[in-house]
């Protein structure tokens, strides 16, 4: 008997044993929609701890589906508990009768056992299984499979591609009738990596239209729409950001206010606890933002070194290459860059701190890695978008950016988002405290590890307390004397200062090259 | 960086970051370790939904590991929202203070990833990973990706041995000083399939000593610890267990009321939802429950056909292999049978009607298949504990049977188990009503549907229901006759039993042949 015949089975089989049950509310919003019910009852139904069972109100018309969680105390058989959530999602009162009916198996759970069992399942059925997740009908366990499967067998372009579609299908798009309609990402990892902040204001200025969404911290220091948190207002409506872009070519806006792409975060959420990036999701996550904003030309960025995502020039290759070819297929033009990612970009880690990196770069002064960085990257990008021949974009972007046609473009969108006009790095706040930390030897800096200054930064306060968080003074290579000032560490509270430096002096982000690497006897 | 030293600088970090939070009695019986905090505090420290904190209550020195759950409204930053179980776990009150700690990402999430690379992971740290899971340091999610990996990229044997070692010795074990000891499990999916309890009397009759522990029904209308509690107390206390044996040979009781395994259900649980059955994983959660009882002699019923869990004769010969080959690095000789599943064994279906059919064999009656396929097994394992010569096991079997001692021993056993003396066929209790069925055409009887008459007799009550289900009078095979009856239907509740009725007319779990089997024009 085929799967489907022995569901239809079921189906009919479980419509008769429809229950009647009365509820009991529960005062507490649960984060998904559970609900209780008394555990003999349940067994004796045929209903266990992480079934699914359908919940109607008929009174109010209203459904929804909810996991099973069971008790043996504070239910008696027949009764449902409805946490808080849930009960209003259904309007229903304590004491009231409602329906409830298990949820058949659903079917995608075969296309799930058929992706671990090694075959390629066609675009509807990754569509069906996204929506299923989307509902509550898959659990968490079985998405965890379900991505584990993708991880271990791959995907086919198919595959990415049907999954781009249906997330970018899972939220609302953007729809700007300009062009050219412009985008970039950094697959992230590097602090201070801010070159969205001046990249956006050059292609901007040079005629592009770029709806820039951004996203916030998660283990990093800042993320961009942290950083321009500092400036302006980065919570912006859909309808805002059409109206922003049309009038002034950019914007600079955090993508988790709006809901582009809605099935993402469920598939965040699920990659998150093993750090299991199939990369046919991550591919398809990335490409769906694109793709739901209009872009038709794109620029990635994609860090190689030690500490970062991608450790290995080899694997940024083949995502680049993979870039390529899906975008081919989704109608964007896709340039890959691969960048050095060993240490970090600009001076700055922490949101305030890196927002001055941003102006001093926009005023003609600034970092110098990170202006070279984000001219290599404008440059690119408007050679991709046809603003300029191949090999002069770099010219252009540069030209751009001396002549303060970026600064103002940037200025411009800084108070079209609520911000102060003809913003100035001056303008920048500072935290209260701060303390410089000095060099203990001489040498030459060999490595500033990424990972652990975002965790000193972070112990700094960063990103919740925006003005904390770290400012160098070296950078990989440069030679430093024995108390020379390596860096300041900025915070709004003394304590979390002091938590800060004990975790700096422990773990010492800063290396300097070693002249005796072992010793053998 | 490795994996352990970034775990390393995390401990000393989050140990800087203890937090004190003030309790919230929350009066819900929760199903695991689940505490709630304020969502914005949360963040603020870096924890998210599903990260795992230690609680520790220093007044009472105890703590325990939970998982966190974020709400809006409930609570205030600064406040720990605690369930019953956990509350009780710590021994707090309400508003008293507790400290919470992030917990590591436990080193076994890096095992899990080795796993999902490919890697074979060493018997130590197939270890790690179940004791991570038995503490709940590890998530549903995290463990349905640990199962994916196994069914997918398969387990070696040194795996499968590692992680049969660790279940045993999750549990009690048990400790009879006797021998021979002896076993005998079934991979089930066959109605009606009680040989188990015609088994244990004849190998105890013969000196052997068989601890036989065994399971409830999941998804079949009886297991056989449902079958034998119609007779007799099943849930024994494992010193119980060692003191019947040891005085009559052998017992036939509920393994989930004693602690054998204790890791075994945890790992039931993670592989329900997909019914992601890793063939390692089924084979140590099998060997480990032989190896916790002592036994030294097992045969494992492998029943294969159409509608069961194996289709397939050549996935049943491999894992008998594999059964045999693992025995024997265990310590335990293994013989498999591979047996006919396609039909039900014996006429009845749900604890009573199947129980009769045990006691009518054991009297010298009774379904002719149930008894056949019983001295079979029997003579397979009296043989291989060496109480009888090869080829004259079913004889012997056969003698035992005849001459009333397996009944007498079966009536000793559940004496012991506290059921009635002498108990006999016509002590079975039958339900109230009674339905039969008649065949509404003339054919020879094709298929009969294990799934399916299961699906009528759980229906019908069965088997919570100890006295519902299906008394069949037909096998694959027989020629009927239109009019004749092919099944009684038995329930307590004439409102189940006209649904059991709807259910079986509406799915015909009865096939005949057909002569026709396709027109196509």
């Amino acid at each position: 008997m085929k799967v489907s015949e022995y569901n239809n089975i079921k189906e009919k089989i479980f419509k008769i044993q429809k229950m009647e049950l009365k509820v009991r509310k529960i005062k507490i919003m649960a984060a998904g929609n559970i609900v209780v019910l008394n555990s003999t009852f349940a067994f004796q139904n045929g209903i266990y701890a992480d079934y699914r069972i359908k919940l109607e109100n008929t009174k109010k018309k209203k459904e929804l589906i909810a996991i099973v969680d069971l008790t043996n105390e504070m239910l008696k058989p027949g009764e449902i508990g409805l946490f808080e959530n849930v009960a209003k999602a259904l309007d229903v009162e304590d004491g009231q009768k409602i329906y409830a009916q298990l949820v058949l198996r659903p079917q995608t759970l075969s296309f799930i056992k058929e992706k671990i069992e090694g075959k390629t399942l066609t675009a509807d059925k990754i569509d069906q299984i996204i929506k299923d997740a989307m509902q509550n009908k898959l659990s968490d366990a079985e998405l965890a499979s379900f991505m584990t499967a993708c991880y271990i067998n791959g995907m086919s372009d198919e595959e990415i591609i049907g999954l781009t579609n249906t997330i970018v299908e899972s939220g609302q798009t953007l729809k700007l009738n300009k062009k050219p309609i412009v985008d970039k990402h950094s697959i992230g990892g590097v602090a201070g990596n801010r070159t969205t902040m001046i990249i956006v204001p050059i292609v901007a200025a040079a005629g592009c239209y770029i709806p820039k969404t951004s996203s916030r911290a998660i283990t990093s220091a800042a993320g961009t729409a942290d950083t321009m948190e500092v400036l302006a207002n980065v919570s912006l409506e859909i309808e805002e950001i059409e109206k922003q872009v049309r009038s002034i070519n950019g914007c600079i806006v955090w993508g988790g206010a709006i809901n582009l792409a809605a099935a993402d975060d469920k598939l965040i959420k699920i990659r998150n606890p093993l750090s299991l990036d199939p990369k046919g999701v991550l591919l398809a996550s990335i490409l769906a933002k694109k793709k739901a904003v209009g872009a038709r030309y794109c620029i990635i960025d994609i860090p190689v070194g030690r500490g970062v995502k991608i450790e290995d020039a080899s694997e940024a290759k083949q995502l680049a290459g993979d870039f390529i070819n899906l975008g081919k297929k989704l109608g964007i033009e896709i340039e890959a860059l691969i960048t050095n990612g060993e240490d970090p970009i600009g001076n700055g880690i922490g949101p305030a701190l890196e927002c001055k990196d941003v102006l001093e770069v926009l005023e003609g002064k600034g970092p110098h890695d990170l202006r070279e960085k984000a001219l290599i990257m404008a440059g690119k990008l408007l050679e991709l978008a046809q603003k300029a021949k191949k090999g002069e974009g770099f010219a252009l972007a540069e030209s751009i950016l001396n002549s303060k046609k970026a600064l103002k473009k940037f200025q411009q969108i800084v108070q079209w988002q609520g911000g102060k006009k003809n913003i100035s790095s001056k303008d920048v706040p500072v935290a209260k405290y701060k303390h410089t930390i000095y060099s203990t030897k001489t040498g030459r800096v060999s490595h500033l590890d990424n990972k652990l200054l975002a965790r000193v930064a972070r112990a700094a306060g960063a990103p919740s307390d925006k003005e904390a968080g770290i400012y160098l003074y070296c950078e990989k290579g440069d030679m430093i004397s024995k108390g020379q000032p390596i860096m300041d560490i900025y915070s709004n509270s003394e304590t979390k200062l002091s938590v800060a430096i004990k975790v700096l002096e422990e773990y010492g982000p800063v290396e300097l090259e070693k002249v005796l690497l072992d010793s053998i006897r």
